[in-house]
């Protein structure tokens, strides 16, 4: 494009820019959450388990304290959607993310299985496949975690550069994976990658892959990939210890009213509750016995995601429409089309991310944060946009995209002629 | 009682011992755990909040992420009845703690508002006022926080002791105390207490007090003690953040499904929030509205805990009566008659309570470990017997209760003719 078609180019989307200011919008695109829609498919949870049902299948009491495990049925339910031995598996509270905490402060505090030195004693470092979820790099930088930014490919993280930095250095204690439909870029983590993961080589005798499988159902497909047997690949690398697994029913039934699950070696689970008994009686056990009841098998969950799915692919749907009708043409950006997940990875011109967020802001269209998928928040190219559409409903999620692909525009042509100036 | 009226007795006693193992019982007094019949008090729980109800009044979907305060009504409702404004009170998961583990574990690694050293740059202390709550010297202990036992009197612990402590060592960051029928002695603090704990001059700048309020409105008598200010109070003695004050729904609804509470002043909520912000997108509302709705307001707990109260009077009045009829003659024990709470604190024959646990194990009888009130679960005179009456049947209690009382006769006989030998 020569300089003064750019020009007349920027003036129009200008132009758009100040119709979209006048439109006066307030919508929402920072985070995963569920719509009203789909948390309604989960409307008989809130009169479960219903009178005088309080027992599990053993005769257990579940209003009373105990049971630091969690239900036995659960937990076999769960454990075949995920692809691990029920016994390997525990069921607890309504957020994952406190198993991914306890397990960091417990390295932190005591050590592990593997390696009774403290983490703290030290300088400790995690990798982190970027771009990733803000809330594992949110874990780590809280405790002084070093992240270090591994490359983020289509079929999971880099593994050459994983195996050369954990090889090298004994401070390398995790890495963050989100191995279905990864948040953001809906990157599903292939055999070989997860095999040359639980394999390789670590300098650290105590390397762990906190493997946090929330999206593993959660497909725009017809079914979702064959979970990854990932501890018993694990344990077939002789590093049994090396897999904390993470799950939960949050984008399934209640987002804040969920159960979660935390899978890993016998020798791990043990470690893990000792140290979690000082801190519990044991989960809700009520909350895991109604969703018991909500689902009755593995089959039932697979059909409530039938209709997460029905719910879901309009959405996304539309969002590759605007992008494509809108950005398609110009080559300004590239974006993700996930099979399942929440999100949209979107890229735009180099340097102009953070003005994009601002100027969809001014517009009334909230955006995650500028490099929140990167380690520090801090994105080295200026690149990277999360959208997060399964909220609003759609005709405010058209609204919103067709305001961030002006926005997208608009800051690409600022950029270039401003570079051609 | 001479040497030969000793060994008629111990042969007596020794006669009943041997009719009680016989007897095959099979009973616990282990755990202060709320009765099958005190649970049914809240089956309306099991169907709540009901069909189509899900937000609360200020129009938040309790289904949704989100609120890491916990509904507002909620704590008002709690705030009232444990004498904290609602906006110093959070609502939380279903274990109280948590919190004070979480509040334990950001001191460690983070520090506090009041000093920016995390604890575990050092050694450091708690005090224990002893007997005093085995879970709370679990969380020290597991932390390596060295314990120091405190005498604990009928109105708290000795202050003058805490006082000269407190006051010569920057590494005692902490005291553990039940102020309401406390944990196992039944002992309620009082005012003076409270105010010269939040008064005493401290080494360390965030010294804190952890006030587990866990009995607060759990009485025996007609109406629980007013509650103590105790966040006004410290603020009014110039340590607004020194309290952390915690209680929970546990032995009022369903011990393992409550909701629990923290309390304290608003720059250490603020603190806590930013760290737990990291762990968790925030607590359970839906349960949350459950019991708001099961509750209504203030006073529905307070009837509530009235049928608590017709449940729980005949099990301590009848453990009155055996420790009375059996125990009260040989003058070889002593034991507190508490107005509330969960427990009997029972001091038998020094050097003997060790025995006593054995001799009603071996008849099937469970009791507390010895020395699990004291710090390193050691009781320095070996005299302390925790009883818990409130789980089994009135008339297993009757059963366990009798045998109680042959097991601290026998090892008494024991003791005292060894000693004349």
């Amino acid at each position: 494009m020569s300089a003064s078609q750019l020009t007349a180019t920027q003036a129009d989307l200008r132009e758009q820019y100040q119709k979209l200011i006048e439109a006066g919008l307030a919508l929402d695109l920072t985070r995963g959450k569920p719509s009203p829609e789909q948390l309604d498919l989960s409307a008989d949870l809130l009169s479960l388990p219903g009178a005088d049902v309080y027992r599990d299948a053993s005769g257990t009491d579940c209003r009373n304290y105990g049971g630091l495990t969690g239900l036995p049925e659960l937990r076999e339910i769960f454990g075949e959607l995920l692809g691990v031995p029920a016994d390997n598996l525990l069921a607890g509270g309504n957020a994952s993310l406190e198993y991914m905490h306890d397990l960091v402060i417990f390295g932190l505090l005591h050590g592990t299985p593997d390696s009774a030195t403290p983490w703290a004693h030290g300088p400790i470092k995690f990798l982190c496949p970027s771009p990733g979820y803000d809330r594992h790099f949110s874990i780590a930088e809280s405790y002084g975690i070093e992240m270090i930014a591994v490359p983020m490919n289509p079929d999971g993280p880099d593994v050459a550069v994983c195996a050369e930095l954990v090889a090298a250095d004994p401070q390398i204690k995790g890495i963050w994976c989100v191995p279905t439909y990864s948040n953001p870029t809906g990157a599903t983590y292939s055999d070989e990658v997860a095999r040359a993961l639980v394999s390789l080589p670590a300098a650290a005798p105590d390397f762990r892959i906190f493997w946090d499988n929330a999206y593993a159902v959660h497909t725009l497909l017809e079914a979702p990939p064959e979970p990854i047997d990932i501890l018993g690949l694990a344990a077939d690398a002789g590093h049994p210890n090396r897999v904390y697994l993470f799950a939960s029913t949050s984008k399934i039934t209640f987002a804040g009213a969920g159960v979660a699950f935390f899978g890993s070696s016998a020798e791990n689970l043990a470690w893990y509750q000792r140290h979690a008994g000082v801190k519990t009686i044991g989960p809700d056990k009520l909350n895991q016995l109604r969703h018991l009841r909500f689902f009755g098998d593995a089959n039932g969950v697979r059909e409530h995601m039938a209709k997460h799915r029905a719910l879901l692919l309009p959405k996304f749907a539309l969002v590759m429409e605007i992008l494509s009708d809108r950005l398609g043409d110009a080559k300004v950006a590239s974006w993700t089309d996930p099979e399942g997940g929440y999100f949209v990875s979107l890229d735009v011109v180099d340097g102009t991310a953070r003005r994009v967020i601002e100027l969809a802001k001014e517009a009334g269209i909230s955006l995650t944060g500028a490099g929140s998928a990167f380690p520090y928040k801090s994105d080295p190219e200026d690149r990277n946009i999360r959208l997060a559409p399964t909220f609003p409903g759609i005709e405010e999620l058209r609204s919103a995209m067709d305001g961030v692909a002006t926005c997208v525009l608009l800051a690409a042509a600022d950029k270039l002629l401003a570079e051609q100036i």
